[in-house]
């Protein structure tokens, strides 16, 4: 493309380095942010610098967060007793907006996959080994991505917390989706949705 | 969406501003920027500031510039005698993309349409008269959007330069697309083709 304008091009660039967002997308971002007023241009510019100056780690859970302790974590009326394991921030926010949990979460940080070179001790394990000594919890849920790295990285913690011998340790339910329909759930999710069957409530 | 962090929510609010951009888009984009180097985020924050700090309007063309006259106004061997007329800045990226136009270019900044209050004098049509005066332009073409905006935005431009007896007036040619199927084309398109037929060149 042939902007013709230094200041449009080194935008475009920086603008098509996001995921899914080409040069002609970037270029139709530009051309709206021209268009708009000083103001909320440069407030937009401090937003994204926010993210990188404001942001830390909450040093219970390992989440992102704007502060030391993390807006789930400082929350006094949540469940102190169970621990939802999930990689990452992604996940605390999907199953924030289920509504349905209302423990506490702690987050590894990623899956073990040697693969990549991510070994167990990339991930925050072992914080989540002293959080289980120094406090009353009774359950951790493990929720991990139904993947092979989801398997290896849930069998190796369930392996580490089995001293814990106090606790529980369960895993989200595996099966065909809510309002799925049989014929289009893939095999080995239809398999396993008939071995792990559960009783059929009345 | 529940965010448990202010600073993401802000940012996502931001982004999610843009054209073509929803919340889930917007915060794949600010997950991208946390795990790039502060450098990084603060030279796109940067670039986006300088989108309303640098960029200024050419004097001769009226085309968006980071200069008073544009980097194509500035370029001497380009043919000073045609002027390309067209809406705006993407249309000259369109038309300098296709390699076939050596000339100047003059950008009105919008089509003449009383629907949505846009009169001649929004455009900088008078920009056009004073330039035509004081050079030695021979051609103009006009390129516009060929629907009801721009044949009525031509039809009043033409009727203007009327007065400059000695400058010929054009307008890019309309007809089936290269390349296209005669099947594809809609009635209207193809019927202007027809009538408007040009000798087989051997």
């Amino acid at each position: 493309m042939n902007f013709s304008s230094k200041t449009i091009e080194q935008a475009v660039e920086s603008l098509s380095v996001f995921p899914g967002v080409g040069k002609r997308s970037a270029l139709r971002m530009v051309l709206y942010l021209i268009n708009r007023p000083s103001d909320e241009v440069k407030n937009l510019a401090q937003n994204l610098i926010n993210l990188k100056e404001n942001l830390t780690q909450c040093k219970i859970c390992c989440n992102i967060s704007d502060t030391e302790i993390c807006a789930i974590c400082n929350t006094k009326n949540r469940n102190q007793q169970v621990i939802c394991l999930v990689e990452d921030f992604q996940d605390v926010m999907a199953i924030e907006s289920t509504n349905q949990f209302f423990g506490l979460y702690h987050v590894l940080g990623g899956l073990i996959s040697p693969m990549d070179g991510i070994g167990p001790d990339s991930l925050t394990i072992n914080n989540l080994i002293q959080r289980i000594e120094n406090s009353e919890i009774s359950e951790v849920i493990i929720a991990l991505n139904a993947n092979i790295e989801g398997d290896t990285t849930a069998f190796y913690i369930a392996r580490k917390l089995q001293v814990f011998t106090h606790i529980k340790i369960s895993t989200i339910s595996k099966g065909i989706a809510v309002g799925g329909e049989l014929e289009y759930a893939d095999e080995i999710t239809l398999g396993r949705s008939i071995l792990n069957r559960v009783p059929l409530e009345l």
